[in-house]
């Protein structure tokens, strides 16, 4: 199977899953509570929004130089990518959790921050997966690419698989350090990396 | 009509019933329970979002394969098309009934499950429409098909609206039996089923 | 313009409309009503959304059967066409409320059923506008098309209109028959219409 | 990159924006309130959805015309267009407070007006980051376009967010005649901009 198709099913996978994200941003003034101290209250919604459109982004990106290299896909490939678009598309949930309970109990808190590092894991991995698939099976490549490619976007997506393992022990600390983190690895992600076009991948 | 709008029309309702699933994925702490807790005691809520998420993407495989074949679409295959996706659409809402009232009272659980059979019924019975019609109509098929094809591919297809009834069943008897048998249907076809492009359908 | 991006565009908001409608299809057991009795008390819910998936299913055909004719759109079509999208994106609106209020106090449901009308007049006055502007710019179209098809199709479509504009009178006289007309009419279009490729449109 | 895919995954973004506004769109019938009544007193979610309706329509036709002018995409412009599809996405939520606070406690109904100016302000402000980049980097656009149009397009994009600037400080005066504002700008840019297709840009 030609992977147009699948292209374009994941890319409407990953916008639906992005625009989303807008409908857990709520506000709900207490009473006697200004809408305006309302709304600057609920600043970790706004954040959470921003880190989760930006890393979902990211994913987009990356999926699409992934598959740019991919000539066919086959039965296996195809429900890999499954896997992480279900991965992609979950993402809302943990984040409008996040954005809920950052600032309520420390316990809750920390458990909103782990399922959010849990789940961008499990991203990480579904992305390791698919490249350690292609490495395996480099007859589904498109001609003519060097043959170490999936070699080393695979070796480069351990490295998103091993930041978002240790950010479950950043949020076992301090969920806000965390959200912090999260932030940085998609800044760094969208200023730092290079390509995967070049020659990468990312977990 | 040629396919290439109907297919991308369909798979845009397709990619975004996924990606609603996630909507449903909702947790409410009760009065002094805490996050975590409230998250463990909605695992359904999670097996109900992979199982409806791999159901759906399986089905937009196999509509794949089933329209790869499809030379040109008339008038009543838009609408039998249409069917499909109007039960493919519907799936979030069976599915949210599932996650919440799996563990509720046997006799609700029961409903929520018979329900999410009917659903899936409905959705293989959609699919044997369409190989159906193929099967009477195969001027619209793409030339040089094997004449058989679609008749293999609707008996096929017949095989899901059997597992699917018999899922009913099971229903009546154990919701959480038929939870797992759902699992393992979705996973069966994930794994095993030789793909409808060799010459069958599903259902 | 070419129309390539404008009918994939168009597509998209037909896809999320008709897949949004199951958002809107809610139970909500009372004290002591088991689900069974509350998914039964809900049909209103599935009859609405089997009508308006249907009827935005017939928009998306004749939408699609409409711009396989224009050649190019001009900045006025582009607007005319947004406030067609704008009308069809809406419905899910009078759908949830048609479905909430159809046996709440008479004079509730006439409201209701009175709004859908509105809406779904304005949807057949937008393919009427549409339609006019085609008819006043025949450059716009393909070349080689019948000269009369645009004004064809623009006396069709006023067909549409005066259907919409009779269901607000029997709304008003009895809602419940007025939801039998949307679906006498939605089924009408499916079956019994001709296509409007062979010279028609539909308001 | 080249811009196909680019665009496609825009259009996703801003056709789900568009159709998610819907679902902010709500009545709640106060005790003994009729629909009729509460229907009639939501006016303001009428008007909102129909503004943000169209100023996304207005961004989405712009963002066609700029990027029909670019040749291909390097990372960072990539990740501009990501910046202004967030902004974009992010509109429902400022959308639906506007709705529910323009006609509660007049500090409310300010603070609802000017946030909604902001986000406005910042969808301005993408664009002309996009058109500034384009601007620097002529060697992304079309081959034997015209040298100034980046710049021309540029400098009309100031104006953009000259305009929705100024809307804070009408929001901060008057939320209603704020209101007024969103809808002329919005149909200013219907009828009377000349498209950006002969030389300009939007904010």
């Amino acid at each position: 199977m030609p992977t147009t198709r699948l292209e374009a099913f994941s890319d409407g996978v990953f916008a639906i899953a992005m625009t989303l994200l807008v409908l857990e941003v709520r506000v709900h003034p207490t009473e006697g509570q200004s809408l305006l101290a309302a709304l600057l209250h609920a600043w970790p919604s706004y954040v959470a929004y921003a880190v989760s459109f930006t890393v979902i982004g990211i994913m987009w990106v990356n999926h699409h130089a992934t598959f740019d290299r991919v000539e066919r896909a086959d039965r296996r490939l195809l429900f890999l990518n499954l896997v992480l678009l279900g991965v992609v598309a979950f993402l809302p949930f943990p984040t409008a959790l996040l954005a809920e309970y950052l600032r309520e109990s420390p316990d809750d808190a920390r458990t909103a921050a782990v399922l959010y590092s849990c789940v961008m894991l499990m991203a990480s991995l579904s992305f390791a997966l698919v490249w350690g698939y292609l490495d395996r099976h480099g007859e589904l490549l498109v001609q003519g690419i060097e043959e170490h490619v999936a070699g080393t976007a695979l070796r480069r997506s351990y490295v998103g698989v091993a930041v978002y393992a240790t950010t479950i022990l950043v949020a076992l600390w301090s969920p806000m350090a965390a959200l912090v983190c999260y932030a940085a690895v998609a800044l760094f992600y969208v200023f730092a990396e290079r390509p995967v076009s070049r020659g990468g991948g990312r977990g």
